[in-house]
């Protein structure tokens, strides 16, 4: 009993700060921050008020600590990525943000974790738009989970991709995998490596953009977080078919090659955690997706045969991994 | 890995049990059971079609090992109260189960447990009505995070009491605080005791047919999960008011006084876990009330004054506890 009871250390880290009142929402929070909650935290269930004639997409995510993010990181930075890995699925789905719930699990009540981790989340939520509408705290060892909901019109699910669609990425991949040894101090990098480590590490940025510009383009798609081999499998397999990629194509994140090597290949194909989108796009809509512009590069094409195959300058190449393996 | 993959986990143990098209959902589903669900487990996040012109309700709830149940019980069971405990949230706000999500967090990745627990969630979720409809499996200490989600008319919120309003519980409490001891094999109970024990424990009634008769006659209510005594101050708190209870009135369960002899009041004065509800009555609706004859017992009224009084034969008493603390 070395801290403030559950219910205290609710309000006080919690419910406060994420009141429509309260002096840190009062800036740069639109009316859809609040929108559609009639009741939120503090009671048996909050009371949420759906979006009229679109769908809701929904989902859940833990991170453990030392399984998913080091017990010992910046309980600021701790938050934004939870939160902001949770969000990604909402852009996967092409869903806009609307409420989240926070199951955090604790090993004790500690004011001065609590404050920056309530900050990080915070921030985070207004950032990206998002309402925290309930929770349950609890004593144990560290765990975050957290499940977001959002509104969908056009989803972008895994399992409309055809034979002959090309596969795409957004941005640039191998970031968060290549930062991961800096991150956890196993290796020193420089000063400019250590910032873009941990801005690839604990502020990985959802996808919304680039989802909403392919939405009514894309035939299926996902986010990358246990790495584009292993998720471009899923694609493959609830859409019935195949790919073949171009590795020479394959978008680097800046910096992998000078930390990683060799292996910045492998990195870019296995390394989890980017949160980039790989999605699918049919001959007819390449040259107006073209027009957009946006940040993404086409990587290679579904197949009707099964399973994945790379080419690197056309000769077959075969990955050491295939993915993160959580067991 | 000593065990399958994380992918083919979920796919084993809870993508084809929850399947509307698995063999187990095939009997004594009702159409309502899969209502909704446009895309359940296996994408990025699920879609869901929410009941148009209905608040939705939501609620979420983490079970850590060793903290809200034993580590070493039946695997059936952990599930059992994991998901019936979150349903009463739900039966608490007055709102009818629509969907659910598992965040499962477990040391290792073992059929022989996976097995028991994945059917007692399906069984559990089959004679509520409510459809898994995403999850996340992770490897940590053992821990179960449920979100659900229900449709709701009426809610049963807790700031709605005036003064003057009766108290009410329903059912008798004490159950689940008197079965502790005998479920966690500090006593052995006789046979009786034992399964009377391991009923209250594991498989607490969430009260949706309470619920659902009060909904229109209730000020505000609650689900008693952390002990009468805690959990009527947070109506009091919620709605301003204070509340005076009259224990000779208190509806104790069976076998509580057999099990706790002196200590029987105060154990369904204090004792958390029975999922029973409390909720207020205007004077003007207690004899339309009394009508319908539910399993429900006046104990008190609530008051202007601040704080919960209680009285035993119209003496002050004093209890020893107040709910229980989770830090």
């Amino acid at each position: 009993m070395a801290g403030p009871g559950e219910f205290e250390l609710i309000r006080e880290y919690f419910t406060s700060r994420f009141q429509p009142d309260a002096e840190t929402a009062s800036s740069a929070v639109g009316p859809e921050f609040e929108q559609g909650v009639e009741l939120g935290i503090g009671d048996d269930c909050a009371l949420l008020i759906p979006p009229a004639g679109k769908r809701l997409a929904t989902s859940v995510d833990t991170l453990v600590a030392d399984v998913h993010f080091p017990a010992h990181a910046d309980p600021y930075r701790i938050a934004s990525r939870a939160l902001r890995v949770n969000l990604s699925d909402l852009a996967a789905m092409n869903a806009d943000p609307l409420w989240f719930t926070l199951a955090l699990t604790l090993p004790q009540s500690d004011p001065n974790w609590l404050e920056p981790f309530a900050r990080g989340l915070a921030e985070t939520a207004r950032r990206f738009g998002i309402t925290l509408v309930g929770g349950d705290t609890t004593r144990g060892p560290l765990s975050i989970t957290i499940q977001v909901t959002g509104a969908c019109e056009n989803p972008l699910r895994r399992d409309g991709a055809s034979a002959g669609d090309t596969v795409f990425v957004s941005n640039k991949l191998g970031a968060a995998a290549a930062a991961l040894p800096i991150v956890l101090g196993r290796v020193t990098g420089s000063e400019q490596q250590q910032q873009w480590a941990d801005a690839a590490y604990y502020f990985p940025e959802p996808q919304f953009a680039v989802a909403r510009a392919i939405g009514q383009y894309a035939s299926a798609g996902l986010d990358i977080s246990d790495g584009l081999l292993g998720d471009i499998a899923h694609i493959c397999s609830a859409s019935g078919l195949g790919a073949e990629l171009q590795l020479e194509t394959l978008p680097q994140a800046e910096l992998v090659a000078e930390i990683n090597g060799g292996d910045a290949l492998e990195t870019a194909l296995t390394g989890g955690d980017d949160y980039q989108l790989c999605f699918t796009v049919p001959e007819k809509h390449l040259s107006a997706l073209a027009a957009l512009q946006l940040p993404i590069t086409a990587i290679g094409r579904m197949t009707a045969d099964q399973g994945v195959r790379c080419l690197l300058n056309g000769e077959p190449w075969q990955a050491r991994g295939n993915g993160y393996r959580h067991f």
